[in-house]
């Protein structure tokens, strides 16, 4: 009997001090987001009404390699972390690969993601402020509950706006939220105008990730002592992501190896920043050779097929303009079950990064991700949220390449959380009720063109 | 900044080696299952028809008090263990108690909890006898769930009866047993006789576990190569579960702590067993004084109110009669969200240990065992099962008891799953739908005094 190590496992002392920005190291930075109205780059301080200050600081800061992870946040982080790494022996079986494959498993966290990481940091400095409240934006679920989590650590009043397609179809994310006593209202509602002005257009409307994101941005502006919070997308939030990566990077030297590929799934870059970059560092300083790999879904290919361009970070129209791939801020993905892939734009790093070819992208037909979801969850036990699939087949893409050319490459993938409360979606699959949403060029193209309005 | 240690992790190679049978210990050995015919005691040879032949071994084993973990099924829950120690400094300043209060984390498992230590061991020995085909009931679907990976896990064929309420009322454990591979069917079902003959005379029977038992029980009799498994009650489940209080013995010695108190939540006592008995043998060896306090539903109260004879394992009465404080065997338990509880016995080991008086049993209301819940969830994190609730509402009694007798007691209690599939019932509890369901005496009385046809 073998007695090979599954999982690796740090000690809680040798968690991470540290998050790691990668602007630092990058050959060419991020170019600056922009005012919409003057087209003039906007400084960290333009964004304090919105976010915390030293959110607003993180977000803008391309020129110090580590941020201190504060002690109030580490605390945090040991009622979870470290995460385990474990070697994916079932699935190297089942594959018959050569290959080497490991997965950093963030599905433990107590709400079942990596989502959890950037919640607690980003309430931990919204109450080091003094600020009383703080709102939110979800889609599926995942962020918002990650957040009350958050909220409810740090002792702040949370209130979340849940697309209300996913408020009526996933009401056990909403009950997450409010077991954990936040405030949970379906969007677009009444308390807004930007919802008011949607719902008395559209009295059926069935909302949008955008709206929701307009709505939460309103109530933040328009309540004493409260900010707006996000989940992705944004520089501040992969910052806190990095110390999937850094924790991997230790438990790899554990495991006595270091990754050929890496491989995130890919929404707003967050979970793939956080297991790539720390890594990436190697490459950027020292020239080490890794494969990056972001899997996003063929449903939603803004970085397979977008292009590179100043584009809105939401459906309205409300932010900054920020240089991105994007398929156009009017996209609206196809109702594919990883919700959190479903959306435009890529955050601005990534973006950099895919430009100057330090990274790739691959894109997965929705069948694909849940063949092998299902492959992984009965060779290694876990069912893997629909999102975290994506990562999942991109890696299987990898090592059945090993297969063919006999080279045992060791493949990393971050399974960034579980899918127990996704389990409709693999219903559906099971049943054979699922399909691909592949998109035309014309499709692409024509919405793209419609950024051309932006100048 | 504390630096205090909340978790203990245990290195892999720390997971013990050999399970705790504390029969071996104990002063008076629970007495024989009984024909129910001939009233004769039965041997480990007659109950293999029905079970793999080292489980029908271990659950009549009542003298060695090691039993070895066969390196295979070692091998699988090196998966998921060891499990978190965890210290709940949250949840010890909402209570304002000088207790310390700790808690093993079983709700890491990738099925969400404890029950996957026994399915293991049981689709091993089952695989290891050239079994090829397994059968199951399952109610909320929790070891349907555990089983249904173990299955896949150790390449067996596993046919599940679900209790139909619960098929339709909780499609996500249904999913999860399906996406791992496993059949299953809605019981009462027309696959078998003793289905086909409830539907008969009730056609929209909503099922039971007894049926469901005797479904599994006709599938596995009539199927080749086919053993029937159960997920609680005996004997031989117990003791797999004894890697939980294995491995938090270590884990309180790595914490300097000793436990004044154990708890876990009452079903049919694996779970209970398993948290307890390790740190018991230190009690029937040495006499170390230690409180060991199931907690069960007050609208399932067996081992409060119930009587300690010998009665059915199932509502139909197919099984052999069992030594167990019961309700009696056609009790029919209130529709409680803890559906793990809903049972009316307790197994025979638990049983002549609180005979005995070398345990305590206490009875918890549903709020209370959600109030507990809902407060564990704000304060550690994690959202608990409706069944782990219980244990927790025993713990903060016990805590609160100190808070007041200014008394430092070390608290050990099993959170032996998450609620993240549970949270239809956190739902109906926020919006203040949940119910009490107590019993009167002589409701009691009146389902006990039936047993007397037993004989």
């Amino acid at each position: 009997m073998s007695t090979k190590t599954k999982r690796f496992i740090l000690p809680e002392s040798e968690i991470p001090t540290r998050w790691y920005n990668v602007m630092a190291d990058m050959p060419n930075k991020p170019m600056p987001p922009l005012n919409p109205a003057t087209k003039q780059p906007l400084k960290a301080s333009d964004l304090y009404p919105i976010f915390a200050e030293a959110l607003a600081d993180q977000e803008m800061n391309q020129t110090d390699p580590w941020i201190d992870i504060p002690d109030e946040v580490r605390e945090q982080y040991k009622n979870y972390r470290c995460t385990p790494l474990v070697r994916a022996y079932g699935l190297e079986k089942a594959l018959g690969t050569p290959a080497h494959i490991y997965f950093k498993n963030e599905s433990v966290s107590p709400v079942g993601s990596h989502k959890l990481n950037s919640a607690l940091a980003q309430a931990y400095y919204c109450k080091r402020q003094g600020v009383t409240n703080i709102t939110t934006e979800t889609g599926a679920g995942q962020w918002g509950a990650a957040l009350s989590y958050a909220a409810k650590a740090f002792g702040l009043e949370l209130a979340v706006y849940m697309v209300k397609i996913s408020y009526e179809q996933k009401p056990y994310r909403r009950s997450i939220m409010q077991t954990f006593g936040a405030q949970v209202t379906a969007s677009p509602s009444m308390s807004t105008k930007a919802g008011r002005k949607i719902l008395t257009e559209h009295p059926n409307h069935q909302g949008s990730l955008g709206t929701a994101i307009s709505e939460a941005i309103e109530l933040a502006m328009s309540t004493p002592n409260c900010k707006y919070t996000l989940g992705s997308v944004l520089s501040h939030v992969t910052l806190h992501q990095t110390i999937i990566g850094l924790e991997a990077e230790k438990q790899m030297e554990m495991a006595g190896e270091y990754p050929d590929l890496i491989i995130g799934c890919f929404g707003g870059g967050s979970n793939f920043g956080g297991i790539s970059f720390p890594f990436m560092r190697h490459t950027l300083r020292e020239g080490r050779k890794t494969r990056y790999i972001a899997a996003e879904p063929d449903s939603c290919p803004k970085l397979t097929r977008g292009v590179f361009r100043y584009d809105f970070g939401d459906e309205a129209g409300y932010t900054p303009l920020l240089p991105m791939f994007t398929l156009g801020h009017n996209f609206a993905p196809a109702n594919i079950h990883a919700g959190g892939l479903r959306y435009h734009g890529a955050g601005v790093i990534v973006s950099q990064l895919l430009k100057d070819k330090l990274m790739e992208a691959v894109d997965i037909p929705q069948l694909e991700s849940f063949d092998a979801g299902c492959l992984f969850a009965q060779t290694e036990g876990i069912i893997p949220a629909p999102e975290s699939c994506h990562a999942i087949a991109a890696a299987v893409r990898e090592a059945r390449k090993c297969t063919e050319s006999g080279e045992p490459k060791v493949i990393l993938f971050n399974l960034s959380g579980h899918g127990l409360i996704d389990m409709a979606a693999y219903d559906k699959y099971l049943a054979g009720d699922l399909v691909n949403y592949s998109l035309s060029d014309e499709q692409i193209k024509r919405n793209i063109g419609e950024l051309d309005a932006i100048g």
